[in-house]
C-alpha cells in the first residue's frame, strides 16, 4: 500500500470515491454520480495523472473547482461534463497564463471525483491535494482562505452554459453572491475559486489527499470480516456509537441541505442515543447534552455491514449505522482554521476540542 | 422649446426628473433620491454633455446603465455614486476599448437620472436617447434586445464594492441570474448590459428621450393652472380617470414590487373604478374586465394637484389622482417588441390594442 499513485483509473477510481465519502463528513456530495462520471471520463479519455505540487513548476497556476450547492440536488441534476473546460477557459483568460492542473476544491464526496472527470476531458492532471481534507458547506471554508489567497476571480458555470465571474469584497461576499446563483441555476453549479500558484499550494493546501482517499477505500474493499473496524484501524478513528437511524429531519434551504439525524444505540451500545447536527455535512455528533465531535474533524456515518459511508442527503430510518469521528487536518485547528470552519462559525457557541482529547487520545 | 438641449445641470434637472417618472409608467424607481444625486452631481464635478449618435464616431463603444430591483428598495438603500466609475472599468476591461458615453437602459423614473450621476463623477457624456423610452421591470425589456445586440457581457457591482459579470445563454437568463445577485445585494444593485456601438445604437435605441424626458418635466413646471392638461395636451395622452386611490396592495418579492392600485372615479368620473395592477410598473389598466390601457403603452399616475407622477412604491390610500395613458416606442409594437414587452410577456393572455385605438384615436 505504500506504493505511489501515479494516476487515477479503472483500478483505483472505487477506492477514491469510497474515500471521499469517508472523508466527506457526510457531504460534499453523494459520490455514486461522481464514480460513474470519473469512471466514464477515464474509459473515455484515458487515465488522469495524478501529480505532486514538487511535479510542477513554482510559478505555474492550479485550478481549484468543483461542484456548489445542496448534495440533496447534486443527485439529481448531474454537470454535463463540459463545465471544467469552461471554467478552466475563462480562467485562463482572467490570468492570461495556462492552467496546468486541476485541484478538487474539497476532496470530500463527489467533489473528490468531479475535478477528475474534468481533467480527463481537458487532458490535464490533478494534484495530489485539496482544499479542506474534507467536506465543508462554505465557499471560503479552504485551506487556501486559512492562507489568504484571494478567492477571486471566481468563476461559476452551469451545465446550460452560463457563466459568472465574481470578484467579492470579502469571502463572506463571495459565499453569499456564489450561493445565490447556484440557488438561482437550481441548486446546484460548478465553480473555480482561489485560483494559486504552485508554490503557494504548497502552503495553502491540504497535500496528499488524493492518495488518502484511495488508501481509505482500499482499506474498506480489502477488509476481512469487519469494514468498519478496518477503517476505523486504518484512520485512527474513534467509533462514537453503532446502532439505528431513527429519526431524520431534513430540508433543501438557500442551496444548503440543514436537519439533523438520530441514532439509537444496539449491542453494547444499547439505551444510548446519538444525535448529528446537520449543514450539507455532519457537524456535531452529541448525546444528550455532551458533544462527542465536532467540526472541523470529521464525523462520518458508516452503514454498519459494509463500512460504506452514508452521506447526509443518503441517511434513511431503519438503517444499521456506525458513526465515527476522526481529526480534520492540522490547518483547521489554527487559530484562523477554527474561526473559518470551527464550532463558532457555525453557530455553536462552544470551544472546540480535539476529537481525540474528547475521546481521551 | 425647440433649442436643443446640450447639457445636463441644475437648471434643467427638476425637469428632467418629472419627465423621467412621467414616462416611467411608475417604475424605474422613485426621482427623488436620483434627482437629489444628479444635483449633487453637478454641483460637484459640472454638468454632464447630452450628446447626439451623430456627435459620436460610429465605432466608438456606449455603456447603457442603471439600478436593477425593487423600486421600493431603492428609497432607502441609495448608491454611493461610485458604481458607474466601477461599472466603466469593467467594460472597458472586457470590451478592450475605451467607453465614449452612458447611455440610460431605461429613460423611466430614477434610472433616467443616474447614469447622469455616474457620468459627471467620471467625465463623460450621455447619448440623448435610452433603452425603453419607458421603463420595463425586467432586463432584456430593452430595445437593444428587440435590435438583436447581445446581453453579453453583463457587469453588476453594489455599494460594497462587489462585482460580477454575466455572460448569459439567454437574455432569459441574464435576466434570472442578475435578478438572484440583485435580491443578494439587498434588493438592488448596479448594472451594465446590451454595450453597443454608436453605429448599432442609431437603430437599437429610442433616440432623443434624455429631451423628451425634460420637454415633459417644462410642461407641467410651466403649466398655468391645470397641469395634468398641460401634460395631457403635450404628450398626447388619454386620461383614463380622475379619481381616488382607495386600495393599495403591494408586496416586494424576489427583487420586484408586485401588486395592485384601485382608483375610484370623482367629479365626472363618480361611480368609475379602475383598477392597475403592478410589477414594478404600471402594466395594465382595467375598468371590471374592460382593457383601457395595456403595455408595453405607458400608463402613468398622477397627482391631480400638482401633476407630477406617483411612482408604483409612492401610492397611498387617499392621493388624488389622474391616471393617463400614452402610446409606447413604435419599436415596442414591432412583433419582437411585444413578444419581450407586449401584454403575454407578462402573463395577460389578451392581444394588444394600442391606448389610441382603445380610445378612438
Amino acid at each position: 500500500m505504500s506504493e505511489r499513485v501515479r494516476q487515477i483509473d479503472a483500478t483505483n477510481i472505487d477506492a477514491l470515491a469510497l474515500g471521499c465519502a469517508v472523508l466527506g463528513a457526510g457531504g460534499g456530495g453523494d459520490t455514486s454520480v461522481g464514480r460513474l462520471m470519473a469512471l466514464q471520463a477515464v474509459e473515455d479519455y484515458g487515465p488522469v495523472p495524478l501529480v505532486d505540487l514538487d511535479d510542477l513548476p513554482d510559478d505555474a497556476l492550479i485550478m481549484p473547482c468543483g461542484g456548489i450547492g445542496a448534495p440533496t440536488v447534486s443527485i439529481e441534476k448531474i454537470e454535463n461534463g463540459a463545465e471544467g473546460a469552461r471554467l478552466r477557459e475563462h480562467v485562463e483568460r482572467l490570468w492570461g497564463r495556462p492552467v496546468v492542473a486541476f485541484l478538487s476544491a474539497e476532496i470530500g464526496g463527489s467533489n473528490g471525483l468531479i475535478p477528475i472527470v474534468w481533467a480527463a476531458r481537458v487532458g490535464l492532471p490533478v494534484v495530489d491535494a485539496d482544499g479542506m481534507g474534507r467536506a465543508f458547506p462554505e465557499v471560503p471554508q479552504v485551506t487556501m482562505h486559512v492562507a489568504g489567497i484571494s478567492p477571486n476571480p471566481a468563476v461559476m458555470t452551469d451545465e446550460r452554459g452560463n457563466v459568472v465571474i465574481f470578484d467579492a469584497v470579502s469571502g463572506h461576499w463571495m459565499e453569499r453572491m456564489e450561493r445565490a446563483a447556484a440557488v438561482e441555476f437550481g441548486g446546484m453549479a460548478s465553480s473555480s475559486e482561489y485560483q494559486l500558484t504552485v508554490l503557494q499550494a504548497r502552503t495553502a493546501t491540504v497535500l496528499n489527499s488524493v492518495t488518502l482517499a484511495i488508501r481509505i477505500g482500499e482499506a474498506i474493499l480489502r477488509a476481512e470480516g469487519d469494514p468498519v473496524r478496518a477503517l476505523v484501524e486504518a484512520i485512527d478513528a474513534v467509533a462514537l456509537i453503532e446502532g439505528k437511524v431513527v429519526d431524520v429531519e431534513r430540508r433543501t434551504t438557500a442551496g444548503f441541505v440543514r436537519g439533523s439525524a438520530t441514532i439509537a444505540g444496539l449491542g453494547d451500545d444499547g439505551g444510548r442515543e446519538v444525535r448529528l447536527e446537520i449543514q450539507n455535512e455532519n457537524l456535531v455528533a452529541l448525546e444528550a447534552d455532551a458533544v462527542l465531535a465536532i467540526v472541523p474533524d470529521i464525523i462520518t456515518v458508516l452503514d454498519t455491514e459494509s463500512g460504506r459511508a452514508i452521506s447526509t442527503e443518503r441517511l434513511r430510518y431503519g438503517q444499521r449505522v456506525t458513526v465515527i469521528a476522526f481529526p480534520c487536518d492540522p490547518i483547521w485547528r489554527s487559530e484562523r482554521g477554527l474561526e473559518m470552519a470551527g464550532p463558532r462559525a457555525f453557530g455553536y457557541d462552544v470551544d472546540y476540542t480535539p476529537v481525540e482529547v474528547l475521546h481521551g487520545g
